[in-house]
């Protein structure tokens, strides 16, 4: 994705596009670079999701949007597109990275090298100082630290982190404090650190919520480290996310004996890298940190004039004919279809929209039950 | 090696080699490849010796040994030479494995599947009850554990495979136990499991004897698990040993907060692998025991007839001129000096019988000082 400073109405038809129904963040993409701009890409939809089956198809109004973005400026937050340089680079490079991020506070903050520090919200008293001497060692290296404002270990990295830096991702809308008594954190990390959010202001987090937050704190940061999780903890989804996403995953043991290292032991097991002190972390992420590249990721070559309206219909038919709802990898169902492999995106696409397909991490697709 | 059981008279003169000056495990095992029998290279010790520069050599004296085989028998200690069946057959692979040990208690006990337990002579509470349980879980699963007899995991690990075989091997004689206050465990493991030592009958031991010991315990095991351990602690070259010999290393993690777990996190670290379970280790030891082969393994071939005096001469020198006190590695040697292979393994055969050159674990030598 090329990187480029949006005008206000340009952001304004970036957000009607990724708010419209069934636009997800690897729609959205796929849209912007078919169409090449979101207003091409509004026009286009209903059409669009018609062919994927549904009827009446209307996009996100431009009240909606201009009024979400009125609500966004009285709470002194900024909307920032993945193209606009003020985005987190490594999350611009994520494939389902939010289309916009909503951010209070200090948006530059995440241009250091980040790392994410998240575990157990019924963190140990040990766990919780661990978590805040390592944020407090890590920013004092000139590292960003990146959490979820959640109890337990989350709050001790911010806590860490508060005077070199911390961006809190938000598991609702920017606005909303959740949990509740880390008001104050809150506030705190809003004026000396940054909180960033892709839902509309105003939401309260639900469970469907944290996971796709935790893709954020996964995909903006050069590496997670767990400190401190049961076995089949949020944790450890923001860690494999951060490996399906390339990215470093760090764990720190503890004893067999302690239900709260079960699941780091098993990352480290996995092959998540042991960590003891700050130092183990630097020596991997600042080396990594030189070797990234700057610029975005290769975008997969889909262009509109080659694709046949035949063509889609035969792939919509041979994709529904034998997609279920288990996940299955899009590049699986290009080989087992016979089809072009734009023709079978373009009719993912148009399922998608259409509400009967959801995207999975990993480039996986099943069907809605 | 060739598995033979020996007459005692064989054995006698087997005694006499290995404890002739300056021959450890590998010269001894030269020498006997060399030579074919332990009498033939008795008789060649004192030629060999004065060519490596030393005058009146002489070899270890039939009284001597057969005083040693009394004293043992009076301890109802049995003497097991490297080629006979009832020797450890994992041991037997070790290059530096001892020529002979003596044996108390029930020889046949390390036939099963043999893991070791080591660690830190002041073990927590925690993992003093954690060994005895690993042992004991393992135990069950027909495993026989290994260890050192030392204050603080060893004495948990054989407290716990007690009922199921364990093995004690000793760092001074056979008959001498350290530390003093483990001997109720000494007898039990003499009436239950079996104590083991390759220094003769009435030997303390001494620092130097440790290292020595740790190599018997991680040869005749599978692998070698480190329970609790400080940075430079004893256990770690028991690992680094077990790792040497191509056996697994697994070492249980601990919180970084907790000094005792430094070591096994470094280990893991290292690439060893983290348990927290007996099943963790059996999932690994027991599909490696069926994989491992039972013969001995292949021995390089060193011909008397094919060596020449000049050309030994020639290396003696080369390798003298060459080698310092920093141990080298013998391959290395060997294309240095780009003189024959079997020059040279005579060469410093002869030097180490002569008191100038010192073996070290990995086939590297050095001069001694």
């Amino acid at each position: 994705m090329a990187v480029t400073q949006l005008s206000d109405a340009e952001r304004r038809l970036w957000l009607r596009l990724y708010r419209s129904e069934n636009v997800g963040p690897i729609a959205f993409r796929q849209l912007l670079q078919r169409y090449g701009t979101a207003q091409a890409a509004l026009d286009a939809l209903p059409d669009l999701a018609n062919r994927g089956g549904k009827r009446g198809f209307r996009a996100f109004a431009e009240a909606d949007a201009a009024r979400e973005i009125d609500i966004l400026g009285k709470l002194g937050a900024r909307l920032i597109a993945a193209c606009e340089p003020d985005y987190p680079g490594l999350l611009r490079e994520a494939e389902d990275a939010p289309a916009l991020i909503a951010a209070i506070g200090h948006a530059h903050i995440w241009s250091k090298p980040s790392v994410a520090i998240v575990g157990a919200r019924n963190a140990s008293f040990n766990g919780l100082r661990f978590a805040e001497d390592l944020a407090r060692d890590l920013g004092d290296a000139g590292l960003c630290v990146v959490s979820g404002l959640a109890r337990g270990i989350d709050t001790g990295a911010h806590k860490g982190a508060l005077a070199t830096g911390t961006v809190a991702v938000m598991a609702g809308g920017v606005d909303v404090c959740y949990p509740p008594e880390n008001k104050g954190l809150y506030d705190r990390i809003a004026q000396a650190g940054a909180l960033i959010s892709e839902l509309p202001p105003g939401i309260s987090p639900q469970a469907r919520h944290f996971p796709r937050r935790n893709r954020i704190v996964a995909g903006m940061t050069l590496g997670t480290i767990v400190v401190e999780a049961a076995l089949r903890s949020g944790s450890l989804i923001t860690a494999r996310l951060a490996g399906e996403y390339g990215r470093e995953v760090f764990a720190v043991p503890g004893s067999p004996l302690d239900p709260r290292a079960k699941g780091t032991n098993d990352l480290i097991r996995s092959g998540a890298t042991l960590i003891e002190t700050a130092k183990d972390v630097l020596d991997v992420v600042l080396r990594r940190s030189l070797a990234e590249p700057s610029n975005g990721r290769e975008e997969s070559p889909v262009k509109n004039s080659n694709i046949m309206e035949k063509d889609t219909e035969a792939a919509r038919a041979a994709v529904l004919e034998r997609l279920g709802p288990v996940p299955t990898d899009v590049d699986e169902i290009v080989r087992e279809c016979q089809l072009s492999a734009p023709a079978i995106l373009a009719a993912l696409l148009e399922l998608e929209l259409a509400g009967q397909l959801e995207r999975y991490p990993g480039n996986k697709v099943a069907k809605r039950a």
